[in-house]
């Protein structure tokens, strides 16, 4: 009865800020279908999710705990959760996949008002589209409406239990970024290293290494998103990892960059303003300013160019890899005590090449918080 | 040009494939919105997916490439793959999340005739609702509709390059299961048995592990899907390992069972009928047999029971850890050559306690031909 290393106290509170947010927006309740949502409510964690077949419902009622509606295969998981009103059923039903059962639960528990689903940007319904559109046509397609993004809105700021977590994940990566030229060396084969590197990931603790990204290049790469190649690493190469390794499901998200051999003068000083512009965003990340503060003063140091395709210059982060906000011109949110984010500027070396830098903070009374080991002031010879 | 290890050819022939259905079912355009369809119809591989902040978008037209609306952070990987048609904006927008872009697209390649998105059971829509129903709003919802299971049904058949890959990632498991005597043993906690494995299966050259679940109890388990906690191994217990591994985008999807210390006579017998139970789902699965008769000969060597709550005995793999069809007694689709499947018979040992036994296999002329590794008929004692 303690999913997630969490008291259950932590996820009556969480539940019970929801319901306060619902009567707020006149929300009967809310209907959430994915992972991160489950594993927030009520603690429910598996890497189950991985497998498309079958769709898991929970409804956070008006009052009381949250309410699961899933296949039977998670019935005994489920249990040793806080939730106790489990209704499952045998999945997969070719004609019925959980549709009618949860119809008869979302009545029981919605009988009028809104029943409100995440609809906002980041969201998506993990429920086929068939059974979405026979799920509000037999409750009635006017009861359905967002969930004014209430669940978007508490999971960005956390606890500090939450916080814990991930500096425990940020320790991991940090550990195992450390290790790097162990593993990583002139010859040595580009996924070759990917995997090495995930293997010092889970050797220094992570529970899975759910993202690696690397990009690898003669003065930097040019996308931060590929998967590595055979290509061997050579004399100038710039070798970048970014990983997201999970530790009892939060997760830590940054990333390191490597030159092999001697940096040339201007990609040793790109990986310098890269740095300066990380120091700007830190000084910048205080109670009050918003995250447009946070980028501006980041993009200032690092000007624009390629790099500006990446989008934003940092987001949130916690039970997902990215979370709500993400550090872009037009976002006015104001930064909040509890927040974790990301400072991610990126800068162009030379004609088409780009670094990029990744550190993990919390937002405190007292300012910006390293939840990432902070990386040296020169990028690491490897 | 050769994204994904397979020849142009390989996509020129699903996307052909794909637009002969949509004429036979009166299709203008397929919209589609996840990784696995991303990698199927063009090539397009990374393990940014994880981030869920932005939405990604594929049209299959009536004739000629697909065409990609995605992220500008995207665009280097795209133009990589055989697709040329190639359509960016900055995410994220907080105010048009590429949904005008999008729109503007499905109106110049569909102009008219239905536009088709994946809506069947194993589907999802990874996209924010609001920005759906502000996209069927614009264009018409009467314009919009399910794609007649088209893009899952065609997944379904493997060519013998897909056949290829999911046996090297096949391959790649069973080393790796060979040497878990290496790291489980009396005394080692539960987790960390977890964390060696993932860091065999890398070594073993896996590219990730995105999936694990591992059962621990003295004669067998009571659920399949769970993550390990700190407990150690002791004498009695059950050991299950179950992964799906990957190697250039297909997965491996199979399971053994380690006994700590002699097995009783009773989980060993149970451990027997489970290998009788595949060898009868082996014999069985034929071209023309169908899911339901695999599922019978399979549960009548094992029987019932609490086994009965997984819901299925078997599944399809390839791009994803479970594919259509489910081996379930619903389901009376028809065995082809080039289906790859699960055999997953479970059965009850003792109250309340399950075996798992799980083997991957491709449906040939001549019948099943194994690609995981046959288990040896006795668990292996650890």
């Amino acid at each position: 009865m303690n999913q997630c290393g969490f008291a259950i106290s932590e996820y009556q509170s969480r539940t019970k800020r929801a319901q306060r947010a619902m009567a707020d927006h006149g929300i009967s309740a809310i209907l959430l279908t994915t992972a991160p949502e489950f594993a927030y409510f009520s603690g429910y964690q598996t890497r189950f999710w991985e497998s498309p077949s079958r769709p898991w419902f929970m409804i956070i009622p008006a009052s009381g705990k949250p309410v699961a509606v899933i296949p039977s295969i998670g019935h005994e998981l489920m249990a040793q959760t806080w939730v106790d009103d489990i209704r499952t059923w045998v999945s997969p039903d070719l004609n019925d996949d959980g549709i009618s059962l949860l119809c008869e639960t979302l009545r029981e528990f919605a009988p009028s008002g809104r029943i409100a689903i995440p609809s906002g940007h980041e969201s998506h319904l993990r429920m086929p589209l068939n059974d979405y559109h026979r799920m509000i046509a037999s409750i009635g397609a006017d009861r359905f409406g967002d969930d004014a993004n209430i669940t978007r809105s508490l999971r960005m700021v956390k606890s500090d239990a939450e916080i814990a977590k991930i500096k425990t994940a940020c320790d991991i990566a940090g550990r195992a970024f450390a290790r790097v030229p162990e593993i990583a060396h002139r010859g040595r084969s580009h996924d070759m290293v990917c995997r090495e590197f995930q293997r010092l990931c889970l050797a220094e603790g992570a529970d899975c290494v759910p993202y690696l990204a690397s990009g690898l290049g003669p003065s930097g790469y040019s996308d931060v998103i590929s998967l590595p190649s055979a290509r061997e690493l050579s004399d100038g190469d710039i070798l970048m990892l970014d990983t997201g390794v999970t530790w009892d499901g939060y997760f830590a998200d940054f990333d390191r960059n490597y030159s092999v051999g001697k940096p040339d003068p201007k990609t040793s000083d790109a990986f310098s303003r890269l740095q300066d512009a990380v120091d700007a965003g830190l000084a910048t990340a205080r109670i009050g300013a918003t995250c447009a503060d946070v980028f501006h003063a980041m993009v200032k140091v690092t000007g624009g160019g390629k790099a500006a395709q990446a989008g934003r210059f940092g987001h949130g982060l916690g039970l997902q890899l990215t979370e709500w906000p993400s550090l872009i011109a037009a976002e006015n949110l104001p930064l909040v005590d509890g927040m974790v984010l990301t400072l991610e500027p990126s800068i162009e070396t030379t004609q088409g090449r780009i670094l990029v830098h990744e550190e993990n903070i919390v937002i405190r009374e007292t300012g910006a918080e390293m939840l990432s080991p902070r990386a040296p002031a020169n990028m690491v010879v490897i």
